[in-house]
């Protein structure tokens, strides 16, 4: 062999070699390292490598890969309020100087006393009386603002953490092995989509407009010559129990094959994953670890797992117990 | 040098020199072909160049370049009548067997004896009774194969040619070059949107999550122990006009950065993309051509563009003439 071939030999395997290595280590390194090596997890990979193998019988195109995920208590936490009502109520305190009759009227005044049985006592009633005197009367442009001010500042009591760190790192990195195997991830939740949005780009990767929840009612209007959107105090939608599946087919389109839930508030968008043809998984988180996180299920008032638990188990899907399955729960652990 | 480096050489510089080539060859071919060098596309071109050059003043991250089309008439023909009304038409026969009453009612009377006048007589009110008897009562997935079948064996008079192939080439490439510079192309039409669905991917390369528009109301039922989704008698939303910048920021919760219209209805959706920060592009599609299409602009009833026209004009909004600036209407041709 002449010298400048034997350099060049030299260069070019160096080159393989190293591709090589590179490529055994992305292959080793671990997409999921948040989760114990359970059934849970072995099961979701065995799943996505049977729908991404092409040429296989149950090989499914990435765009049919749609994926869709609850928010509260799925993605972060719920307990032991669902945090859009931790905003309103903040947001009541703050706007009572201009609502002095709030000091007599329920539920508002059991806001203001940190009264939660009045607050209760006025049931769904109350809750959507708080939700639009919070949320409705100002422009869309405006009560993003409120959000993403709030969000950057508020923490929760017990975890001393803003609320958007709160958020399940398993789940995140779940999420982002899904995108990688051509899923597109998509957000389906009984909460307002617009107190989501804000936020949700940063902490899971979903962008705005793979964001689907419930709404209050918009209006186009002129204002000093420029375009706004007002939000009228009117509920549009809500996305919840039998509205999931409603929700999810207005805004995407098309049948997820993969969905993740923790409550019964999750069981039709289960049901409405599971009765589509071909490869499926229907996922349950369940809040089992009350040291790192909180443990509920039946009985409780939040985030109740209850049918939904019944029928995962008559059907078998996956249950995730977070104790169990999960090394860690929150990114800053 | 040896015999075996110079074939390697002479392998090495063959192949660089036909990656070189093929490179240039990519980078001179002109992604609108269809496009006439005329203003309107120089224009387009330039603001693409603006908002994709990475450091520059008008750069914007892919993530915020959406692009809004409206459909009928700016994506696809919508003269004389709009396509959904050939297709309701169509099915008011097909179902008329099963609804003597029809005989003998308006406007189901005027769509059977071809009496365009007497539905025409019948107002909003009659085209709701045509759109709900022909497009709910039934679930979505039988909705969804009616528009497939049908749309896969009809047929235009004029150009007989099927629907989905009355379609705007030169918006079919603008599209994939919006694309191609990380745009993320969406349809905001006042067409009802499971109308589009079955189609657009194929036709436009825009998947189901991408395609907004009017809805009927669904609810999430069991139906001998399987999930439908029921398509009521009832008109969900109407997205067009002032809906459309309501319906852009339901579906997809971001301003969009280019949008795209052909008609009166399409003015507030510009509109709500010009009072937006930053570069914007707002084009309107023109019908100034006759001979291969249709002419027809402020006392059209179908696609009416009268206010927009002027706004356009007056704003320096980009409107483009069918008939000056596209070498080419149909991909047929």
């Amino acid at each position: 062999m002449c010298r400048l071939f034997r350099v060049l030999l030299y260069i070019y395997l160096s080159f393989s070699t190293a591709t090589f290595t590179t490529r055994q280590a992305e292959a080793q390194s671990d997409p999921l390292p948040s989760w114990n090596d359970t059934a849970a997890k072995k099961n979701i990979e065995a799943f996505v490598d049977r729908v991404t193998k092409d040429g296989d019988h149950d090989f499914v195109p990435p765009e049919e890969r749609i994926a869709t995920f609850d928010n509260d208590g799925t993605l972060w936490v719920e307990s032991p309020v669902y945090t859009q009502v931790v905003f309103a109520f903040t947001r009541i305190k703050a706007m009572a100087p201009q609502h002095l009759e709030w000091k007599t009227k329920q539920p508002f005044k059991g806001v203001l006393e940190g009264d939660m049985k009045a607050v209760a006592a006025t049931g769904e009633k109350g809750i959507l009386e708080i939700t639009l005197a919070t949320s409705a009367g100002m422009t869309n442009a405006e009560f993003e603002k409120s959000v993403s001010d709030w969000i950057s500042q508020a923490r929760d009591r017990r975890f001393n953490h803003p609320y958007n760190e709160l958020i399940y790192q398993p789940m995140v990195e779940l999420l982002a092995y899904l995108r990688s195997n051509g899923s597109k991830t998509f957000i389906v939740s009984g909460g307002d989509q617009e107190f989501m949005r804000p936020w949700t780009e940063k902490a899971y990767g979903i962008p705005p407009e793979q964001v689907v929840g419930s709404t209050i009612k918009t209006q186009f209007e002129m204002r000093d010559g420029q375009p706004v959107l007002m939000r009228l105090p009117q509920i549009g939608f809500i996305d919840d129990g039998p509205g999931k599946p409603v929700g999810i087919n207005e805004s995407i389109g098309r049948r997820p094959i993969l969905a993740f839930g923790n409550s019964d508030g999750d069981l039709q968008m289960l049901e409405w994953t599971a009765a589509g043809a071909g490869p499926r998984l229907m996922l349950l988180v369940h809040h089992t670890d009350a040291a790192r996180e909180y443990a509920y299920d039946r009985k409780s008032s939040v985030g109740k797992l209850d049918k939904a638990l019944d029928e995962a188990i008559a059907k078998g899907w996956i249950v995730v117990s977070m104790k169990d399955d999960w090394k860690k729960i929150f990114p800053f652990q």
